[in-house]
């Protein structure tokens, strides 16, 4: 039964998150109820490199399943993309071999966080304009301290339940984009609300009169009462999830 | 009888455009409808600077009106936003004198139009992806005869009944974005379908041996027929509209 690697991407503004969820719109439900139709199987279960919040998006979602079809990846990519609704695509399908699995065989993720320097109507559905104005260079040093190898548990929200809170984090910068400045992170897994935490987090620290030592303090403390707010959703994006050549 | 400037940005893609029409959501109608209720007045005519198309965006289209109201500027933007549907906002308002025209006092009209260099369903809202590639280089070549006073009848669409067909273009260049490129483009005044028809045209120049010159004898035809197609309203917005100092 061949296995198939697809990367999803999708507008996150109508879904109740990526889980199937009895009775809610999410993104896994609608890809696996357009996968039953293409291949004309019922039952495929679809499985996510990332479980996204409602209201979070994504450019790079990895997504596995395996089935007993004889339809090249790429039909299966042309299928499904007759059948999705406007606001989830499949960009890419592949092959793969059966260990590959969209979650367990990812190496990395790279998440966005968008802000709005300003209120913009034609932005808002991608991006969160933090209540006060924000500096962007006092959020570069509020984050400098995160890149490395660290518990991470201080930024995990009520809910998480991963067993290993240590991440090794690539990257952790802000730089300008069009509406303000956006956030990219990197590393190997991420907990519960990790990134809009760190968010949050950063939000403040920016405003302390040195914004590495706050955040170092929140990092070291190891207790999620002394990081900021949970920054909301829709800034929030899954660009791409990284695997081992020969897995992918 | 008080008058007063509203700068409003709105998300084209749920109106049919801005101007009032039996049974259909337009911007101006939606305006009209909320400003009633805020001053307790029927039948308020707001004119706008430019009667965007359906599905056609604004970050800086500017209205006026005049009504006998004491509510202050400040007062009646605050009001109207309480009022309006998420994806109109009035952005700043300030009384005027009795002089000025949304339409007729402006000086000048900023827009901008946006390509996707690939499918991307967060920005595909805003932006257009044209079925094919298209190269940077050769798009900046294609518009540089744009600047400056010509006829720009060619790129007038049927059904345009502009007296005046001369431009002054101030303005006509490409840059860079997240998505891609965008087409910044500021004159006094525009045709009926102008700007989507620059692009259009654009588009086909860029794939010329000289883009240049392909553009440039499109400009002297003064024909129609000769420009490209009418690139799709979603790419679209109006970015600011200018007026002389002393009338706004």
């Amino acid at each position: 039964m061949p296995t198939f690697k697809l990367v999803v991407a999708y507008d996150g503004t109508q879904f109740h998150g990526w889980q199937v969820q009895p009775g809610q719109r999410t993104v896994q439900g609608v890809l696996e109820e357009a996968m039953s139709e293409v291949l004309g199987v019922d039952g495929i279960r679809i499985h996510g490199a990332g479980r996204t919040d409602a209201g979070v998006h994504a450019r790079g979602q990895v997504a596995s399943f395996s089935a007993a079809t004889r339809v090249p990846a790429i039909g299966i990519r042309h299928s499904l993309n007759r059948k999705l609704p406007d606001d989830v695509r499949v960009t890419a399908s592949h092959e793969v071999s059966d260990a590959f699995h969209a979650r367990h065989s990812a190496r990395a993720r790279r998440y966005a966080y968008r802000l709005l320097a300003q209120d913009d109507v034609l932005l808002r559905r991608i991006a969160w304009r933090p209540p006060r104005p924000f500096d962007a260079e006092a959020l570069a040093a509020a984050v400098a301290p995160l890149e490395g190898e660290h518990d991470f548990i201080s930024f995990r929200a009520a809910g998480g339940t991963e067993s290993r809170t240590i991440c090794r984090m690539a990257t952790a910068k802000w730089s300008a984009w069009e509406g303000g400045v956006r956030f990219d992170v990197v590393a190997d897994h991420f907990l519960y609300h990790m990134v809009r935490n760190l968010v949050g987090t950063a939000l403040a620290a920016a405003s302390a009169p040195d914004p590495g030592a706050a955040m170092r303090a929140v990092l070291a403390a190891r207790d999620r009462r002394l990081a900021g707010i949970t920054a909301p959703p829709q800034g929030l994006c899954l660009e791409q999830v990284d695997y081992a050549e020969e897995s992918s």
